[in-house]
């Protein structure tokens, strides 16, 4: 088995903090993202999306996408749990996820990729005014976040779950973006400050 | 138990076409997007993110995110199963329905949004160049779903899964979009057919 990794890159950060939770250990092979190293001919080979994360077993399958390689471990090594047990806790983890993915991490990235100078020529065109329409999307989903979190420890319950993952991983993301959790936030802050101090927060 | 549906919608049709595939029925409200009835009080109290679909429970727990509520389907009725039974069934099934998800229906919702003429009070400001950037993006998954469909009857296998009903939606949504399907992506066209002759997929 071996997973293809992509350095500083969120999405297989994701995968990395999701594996370090769950105490598996994968090997690793770095793809070199600023090197474009994603489009050469034999990762392609892989996965024609040119994407990283990538997990690649040992009869020649190949699973692409972040979530994807995630449920492929959750169905294997099931404790401990991080997509939910029951209907209910199995729903609220996927609408957490999904609600950050979309409502934060989209924004994030929209706004990293289309103004930061160092994605000119990776993001192709960078779209200034598609980077200036998602800002205020960030504070507004901030807003809803920390009015969930005055009344529970996790995003999705009193457990933690995939959906912390992809929150940490978002809330970082928004320092490469340039973007600040404001103090007034202060259930999202105290909320990243948990997350981050869990070991896995350094996969 | 009430199921808040939003008429012509995809993603709300994303659920009506698996409870349809599963044979649950479940009581609906029409909410009237023309109308922006999503944005009412009454409903941003439901979901503060003015989104269809959402499945409210008899006890008030309400679950929003289409993938969400589907998920809440198959823990309770898992047959016939939409979402993968082992390990790698599953990471297929999520692979393919995200790689639809990111790589044709964001493409075809996001040309919709900023390019259609009737959206323009709904999606404020349109960003035509981000309609234009994203038109090339759809014949490129197009071109990739074709050469994997060549050798499988549905896209994450051999057997019927919600990434199906993923890709039925994201096809439909192109009419609106003003896009074709090309006539070389036999296999995409042969998929679409067979999809849209389920019974399902007038649901």
């Amino acid at each position: 088995m071996k997973f293809y990794d992509g350095g500083r890159a969120p999405s297989p950060r994701r995968v990395r903090i999701f594996l370090a939770e769950k105490a598996i250990d994968v090997p690793k092979v770095a793809i070199d993202l600023a090197q474009q190293e994603q489009k050469s001919e034999s990762f392609r080979a892989l996965n024609p999306l040119q994407r990283v994360p990538v997990l690649e077993l040992d009869d020649g399958t190949v699973i692409a996408e972040t979530m994807a390689i995630c449920r492929y471990f959750e169905a294997l090594h099931p404790d401990p749990n991080l997509f939910g047990r029951d209907a209910i806790e199995i729903a609220k983890v996927e609408m957490w996820n999904r609600r950050i993915e979309l409502g934060l991490y989209s924004a994030v990235q929209a706004i990293f990729r289309h103004q930061h100078p160092g994605m000119a020529k990776l993001q192709v065109p960078q779209v200034a005014q598609w980077a200036e329409i998602n800002k205020p999307r960030v504070p507004e989903f901030l807003e809803l976040l920390d009015s969930e979190l005055a009344g529970r420890k996790f995003v999705a319950g009193d457990k933690f779950s995939v959906a912390d993952i992809t929150g940490l991983v978002a809330l970082d993301f928004m320092k490469p973006a340039k973007l600040d959790v404001s103090e007034q936030y202060k259930n999202v802050r105290r909320w990243h400050a948990e997350l981050s101090a869990r070991p896995s927060a350094a996969a």
